[in-house]
């Protein structure tokens, strides 16, 4: 049996948003679904039990921070990252390539794969299809993803055009190399650039592979919003039904409400978490800078339609005097707040589908929001 | 009614070691207690509900720093302190005196009070004794402290002298700043440096107030061990029986033992939750520095006679791990761990004199910690 099962539950009448639900070797997931970031074996700032608590079912984990530090060995050894960083529900692994191709100098590409220098001691190391596809096997992912090459925005055309070829050979690599498809479900990744034919050319070739999930990459990577819509539009479609879509790298409240619409399933984004760091909550009016100094006698919660623990017990004045003072429980409890209100907002998304008013939603969430 | 009682519940009957209980506004205390604290209105790294979890059951929190940011104002319009962070049990707050006498040649000494600069702004403010009792009354605390002279370590007798002496006017003054005696406990404190016979004199000077607690002030300031414990030996018997004695900024467990069998009641220090920021533990076995190349496949838990959230969910690998890795939780879960390992000693040396046996325990932690 497959690591995956999808279920499509329902489908909007008046839009392409889908209702859905994954199950793993961990645990189920409603789809759509948003998948906060924990690059180092740790969502940033929080416990696991925090996490689970602002209502995350699955979150992401990076193959190339991992397999850098502590190493891939090391949490094998530790029973494999669910036992490791101690998260019981499932995780989904990047394959590192997204991370060696945003190197710039410090990598170069070959038909093997990726040569680059680590960021912590400058040693030497090659990212292949294969490797990636061990590392993620040591860490006991729910769900791998194939290694790819992420194409910057803009490109032209001959280098889409092979670059997307050689995609779909690192993806048959890398369906070579994955010994178990009953413990860890493989997802095949699509790519193109913004050239819808290229786009669609990308996704028969790796359906070809007939894998349990696809993802769509090369997105959110710098268009503008309106381009990357198009792109959805041509191409969701040319991925199968009855499997799950993973849009990766979007955490944005809109980028997440068009690619919703235009048929996706899955999301994942360090941006909650960062602007939580810098002081940024989202809230239901928008975003809100805590370090602002109309905020030092606000007694108020960050955000009043919002029920999560930072929002239960903390005002916008100590929010504000913790981001002042430095002090971690800042980034603890801003971190909290904006994981819970994507997490939130997209749990509202798939209430909405189901009552078939997934637009009108997205409409109210704008007026609010300010988009 | 006081703000304060204290019962005297059981003396040792090999040392001096007493047993109490303290009633407060907020709660009921056992003694001996440690005290974490939370300089900023926060316990660093640590929510509030995680305090409480690893049972501590009382905080101190710094006057000076608040004072300073947000403002006691704010913390007063938020309700007090208690309200502003979430922290619904006992309080004390110390009196700023210990930070703006630490700021050296950025501070001046008068009869009046202390004049500083903010280490924030670098704007000029005084603190006196009347000032002080503003700030804490305030905030709220539960126990306030007296605003007196810490002297540094070694100081001439004459300046000792002088010093014990103001500190006794300062005194006299908080007493007569202080509005409403039901609501906080107002604690003096005991001066006279290395000199027994001038902390003698101190301790007849304050004890004239009849305060519902007395502190020891002036100690662990550089000095040995030795000469700490000889001072306690000379200066404890001093003070009234059926009141709490504070031995102020007091964190090492050997301090805390030395201390405690010469009839001291209450402690606090930064040094757990400073060391585990930078990786450092407090385990039955001594020290361990997180650090350590040794911990890299160490699956096992920081300290095996531990049952704190750390050592129950995470390995000294995954430990190790956060900590090179500069990731948030590692500050967390180690500020959990030595909180809960120092909270948790003090409670087994409650145990352990309710039983006779103080000297005992004190014999078997020091041979398992390495001292």
């Amino acid at each position: 049996m497959s690591a995956l099962t999808f279920e499509l539950k329902h489908k909007d009448k008046n839009s392409k948003a889908r209702l859905g639900k994954i199950t793993l070797p961990h645990g189920e997931i409603e789809t759509p679904v948003f998948m906060p970031v924990g690059t180092a074996a740790t969502v940033k700032a929080l416990k696991p039990e925090d996490v689970e608590e602002l209502g995350a079912e699955i979150i992401l984990s990076n193959t190339y921070h991992l397999y850098l530090r502590p190493g891939h060995e090391v949490i094998r050894e530790a029973g494999g990252l669910h036992n490791f960083m101690n998260w019981n529900k499932p995780i989904l692994t990047d394959s590192g390539g997204f991370q060696v191709f945003s190197l710039g100098d410090m990598r170069k590409i070959t038909e093997e794969g990726v040569e680059f220098r680590s960021f912590i001691d400058g040693s030497k190391h090659i990212l292949t299809p294969e490797k990636s596809i061990e590392v993620q096997t040591s860490l006991g992912s729910d769900i791998m993803m194939a290694f790819d090459e992420c194409i910057p925005y803009p490109a032209d055309r001959e280098y889409v055009k092979r670059s997307l070829e050689r995609t779909t050979r690192w993806l048959e690599r890398c369906v070579k190399a994955q010994k178990d498809t009953e413990k860890q479900a493989l997802f095949g990744i699509m790519q193109g650039g913004m050239y819808p034919d290229l786009r669609r050319e990308s996704a028969r070739q790796i359906l070809e592979f007939d894998l349990p999930g696809y993802a769509i990459g090369g997105l959110s990577v710098g268009e503008p919003r309106e381009v990357m819509c198009e792109i959805l539009d041509e191409c969701v479609d040319e991925l199968p039904e009855n499997k799950p879509r993973y849009l990766m790298g979007i955490g944005s409240p809109d980028y997440i409400f068009e690619a919703v619409e235009r048929g996706i399933d899955m999301f994942d984004c360090v941006l909650p978490t960062r602007i939580a760091r810098n002081g940024t909550a989202m809230t239901s009016k928008g975003r809100v800078n805590i370090k602002n100094a109309k905020y030092e006698k606000d007694f108020t919660p960050l955000d009043h339609d919002c029920d999560c623990y930072t929002c239960r017990n903390y005002s916008r004045a100590y929010l504000r005097h913790l981001f002042k003072s430095n002090e971690i429980l800042s980034s603890t409890l801003l971190s909290t707040h904006n994981l819970h209100f994507l997490v939130n907002t997209v749990k509202k998304i798939r209430e909405s589908i189901k009552e078939n008013r997934f637009l009108e939603y997205k409409k109210e969430f704008y007026d609010n929001y300010g988009y």
